[in-house]
């Protein structure tokens, strides 16, 4: 028997309920693979602000760098939008980015067959879509200094962030990009704002550079703008994307959502060592929170994204995969991907379901 | 008669043949509306790189400052590429819009009931799609220092950029924004990404507190990531949307593909007083540049927007509006809107249907 420690952070609204049955979807698969996971609950995002009065506590923090992997639902609510930033849910997690050292963002958008009537584009321009975005997740706008609200000599307020990236943190997320690339279509597409700005100069150079060690990846770059555009006109040209935290929060969403079904998407976020993160691409969705109505396959999908690339099984993460497929073959359904001739199912039945499935 | 100054700018690739067309149409409109229109031709972009060896001659904003409007085709071309950036055609653009204190640049995304097919996003999606995109033009980290590539103690080189917005930048633009709604649905999106960004933070209170002026607007506010989403997912939901000059750069572009036909956007770039800049959504296309291909619709139409928005000639605007609603009924494409059962006409041929038209 193989021995995992997993940290789970349920965090907020929906958070909890889509957790649960990931969770009982590893105990099966542990079950079928003889994998053994020893899960510690911790506190993030709104709910440790509730417990604790901060978002990330320490002890949250040591129980996932304690941990083999992290699993992560979603964060935050109405109820703390009118904290001081530092003190919000999403400081939590800009915090267990940080403490993890989680540079590297994975953000799958692919389209199933089954809810390809999702998209709100037109069939042909989706079918078949596959695109893997790797964001760079502890550098660029989110953490550069200075930062804050100044007073200028004439009293006025100022707000101030930098966007900074330096050489090893391009080349560090560039490697993860590349790499990625090599295991699907072997095309990157590098997006930065080089024709305005310095920091996405040094970028294009540095990814221009680190591809002559990867001859077999076909290297392209684009400006943020026409990604945007192109992601919306053609998104099947797209294979691996890289780009910086700032457009890759944009992008990837942007991606995301030409599935027409964010509720399906995981994302893997990993460190040069250490626990990686594993979540759902969707947030806590307050409003229906408790109501046994959330989708709970992106959050059983980055568990299986978590037995692939932090624990190395994916037999395991494929037989996951498999039992996602088959429920929707089934016609089996949340309310959030609904269509004409699917069977509509709560959140925990779609979790039984599954493991009827597995 | 009335007499206006307008200063052209045909600038690279298509540029010359798409405004060659619009400088027609407007001599027509001026017999039509006895307005007289005093043309100079001045350079930009890699045309003035070539000739001057800079992007913006001092000469160019001198007659563009001492017009009543400015109207622009397109700048840049591979050719350009690779110089260095403070010497790129991007560069003349930029120290235009500086130069002219162009800080509100309104960028409609309508989609026209002729070309709906053009989209890539399903009919009912798209269908009445009628967004304006305020972006603020002249702030933000397009401008704000310090920015560079530096060197850090370890000898790595380090980019960066810095975005900042003042107070009265966010009201100024706000302003225009609240103005802009009020002539249209009433309805203002507010973008940011205050869950992470200090400017954004400051960015949110003042448009907040400037709601307070326009109690018949429904203001509400986005974070970046969720917006690009929404533009995918609903883009019917919006109505005016205001943003800083990055955010707005991405969004505007994105908001414009969802039409289908980018080749049929103009915009406008307006300062607090002096001339503001009419020009084309698309860019300079080298490809297809001296092929009589282009599209000149957008051109047109920018510069009926000019009659519009810097001249105080709506009728003149309306009459060329109707001239390009009507050539669009009648079947006239070029080829990048060509469709089943349509005409294929050049770039001349389409604006003598224009002519014919009026
Ligand atoms: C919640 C927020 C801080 C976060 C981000 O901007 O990174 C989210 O949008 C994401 O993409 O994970
Ligand atoms: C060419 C470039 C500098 C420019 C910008 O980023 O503003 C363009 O993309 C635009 O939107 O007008």
């Amino acid at each position: 028997t193989q021995n995992y420690r997993i940290t789970l952070l349920p965090g907020d609204g929906i958070g909890p309920e889509i957790m649960a049955v990931a969770v009982d979807v590893l105990k099966i698969i542990g079950q079928k693979f003889d994998l053994k996971f020893d899960f510690q609950e911790a506190l993030i995002g709104g709910a440790a602000i509730d417990a604790t009065g901060e978002p990330l506590p320490a002890a949250t923090l040591d129980t996932c760098r304690n941990s083999d992997a992290v699993l992560l639902a979603a964060i935050g609510g109405y109820k703390w939008d009118t904290l001081p930033s530092n003190l919000r849910p999403e400081a939590g997690l800009l915090g267990l980015r940080a403490g993890l050292g989680l540079f590297a963002n994975l953000r799958p958008a692919k389209i199933l067959p089954q809810l390809i009537d999702a998209s709100t584009l037109k069939k042909e321009v989706v079918e078949g879509v596959d695109i893997m975005v790797v964001r760079e997740l502890t550098g660029g706008i989110y953490f550069g200094k200075p930062k804050g609200i100044f007073e200028t000599e004439t009293g006025e307020k100022r707000g101030v962030n930098t966007m900074v990236y330096t050489e090893s943190e391009i080349d560090r997320i560039g490697k993860v990009a590349f790499e990625a690339a090599r295991k699907r279509g072997k095309k990157l597409c590098s997006v930065d704002k080089a024709n305005v700005l310095e920091v996405s100069q040094l970028w294009r150079d540095r990814i221009t550079q680190l591809s002559q060690e990867y001859p077999d990846i076909e290297l392209s770059h684009l400006y943020v703008d026409n990604a945007a555009m192109q992601l919306v006109r053609a998104p099947k040209q797209f294979d691996t994307i890289v780009t910086g935290n700032l457009f890759g929060d944009i992008l990837s969403d942007a991606a995301a959502m030409l599935t027409g079904s964010i509720g399906m998407l995981p994302s893997a976020s990993l460190g040069a060592s250490g626990p990686g993160v594993f979540e759902p691409v969707h947030g806590s969705a307050p409003d229906i929170a408790g109501q046994d109505k959330a989708n709970p396959l992106a959050q059983v999908l980055s568990a299986a994204m978590m037995l692939r690339y932090a624990l190395d099984q994916p037999a395991a993460a494929d037989a996951i995969e498999n039992a996602v497929f088959q429920v929707l073959e089934q016609g089996d359904r949340t309310g959030d991907i609904l269509s004409p001739g699917t069977k509509l199912l709560g959140c925990r039945a779609m979790g039984e379901s599954l493991i009827k499935a597995i």
